[in-house]
């Protein structure tokens, strides 16, 4: 199975074990997320913004305003760092010390490219609608001429990259064992709430069943 | 009400609308969320890394290993860029232009300062976990002397922050509301699932309350 290449940004000195490079499971935590955290350099000062992203085989795509600062600065081939964060759970331990959570996060290091062809970056789009919700794509209005060109895409692509993942139950020193205190995990998730519809929704138009049932968790790696 | 000085990074240039600069309002979504996304800079490149965190007045708590590469950085009061975010719903355009997230961000500058004194560390750990899962610090064992060894905890004073809100409908084109296409927000919110007791728990503890029950809207702002 093709792995990502440890480089010393992206290999972990403390908790190796955490470590993940395995290219496969890489992307199946980019696929089950949908924001992540883009953090580039400004004065020599870091800046960190989320935002969406879509990823279609070794490139992971974001977009933005033509107009946006951001977008605009990392077009010019910077290094970025784009970080995704799934929180499964909160860990509870019987001592402070020991808490944790249980997560999977991928940090991809690089720099991002402006997509300049029509072709590339219509796909960009359509990879970006599909990844946070599949099957929208086909329903709605593609974008049209003047909004191609009020939207800047930036292809960074998927060469530096590795996850950190925890799993399990608490982790406690032997002699807290015997303390009167509940351990073990509270799951987490994203849960959907009840869709709610356009006011100036047509009359007889339904919810589709891919936000009924709009769940993440197909993604999952598990 | 107290606001934050907006400054030169904390101006919105875009959709100003979305800013928020309204002291209690930034601390809403600080109080909500419990991750953040830490920014800064190492040899001119940016590394963003999620760590979780806590509040005490007007200071941001972080904390970990004292022997993570990160807080050995941070601790040399470098400039850093705290981004916590909040994801809101999915809001279905009938363009796929107008396609939007609803949010609440936080993003704060600064540069953090290693806490030293035993009291300060003990309250910030205390306020960690707290802000985590509140209840929860009176139950455990508390950090004994070489707990406290082996974690630092760094300060980022609350001066220069601000949030970027957006909430409703979608917003589309006069002229797209008469596509027959579903519009509307898909609400997403953080869920729990059943608590899993660790396999060593003694017999006759059961899950307190406070697990049972644990839920973020408390903090919700509206």
């Amino acid at each position: 199975m093709e792995r990502f290449a440890p480089t010393e940004r992206t290999t972990l000195k403390r908790l190796p074990k955490r470590g993940e490079y395995d290219r496969e499971r890489v992307y199946a935590i980019l696929d089950e997320a949908f924001i992540c955290h883009v953090g580039f350099v400004v004065d020599d000062r870091p800046v960190v913004i989320p935002t969406g992203y879509g990823r279609l085989a070794d490139v992971l795509y974001i977009h933005g305003s033509a107009a946006s600062r951001m977008l605009r600065t990392l077009a010019e081939a910077i290094d970025v760092c784009v970080t995704v964060t799934l929180i499964d759970g909160l860990v509870l331990a019987r001592s402070a010390f020991h808490h944790s959570f249980n997560y999977r996060s991928v940090v991809v290091f690089g720099k991002a490219r402006l997509v300049t062809g029509a072709a590339e970056k219509m796909a960009a789009l359509r990879a970006f609608t599909e990844h946070v919700i599949p099957e929208r794509w086909d329903d709605v209005r593609e974008p049209n001429e003047s909004e191609l060109k009020a939207t800047t895409v930036l292809a960074l692509p998927l060469t530096e990259a590795s996850a950190k993942i925890r799993t399990g139950p608490p982790i406690d020193d032997d002699e807290d064992h015997a303390l009167p205190v509940w351990a073990g995990v509270l799951p987490l998730r994203l849960a959907t709430g009840e869709p709610v519809n356009d006011e100036q929704l047509q009359s007889g138009i339904t919810v589709p069943r891919y936000v009924r049932e709009y769940r993440r968790t197909k993604h999952d790696q598990k």
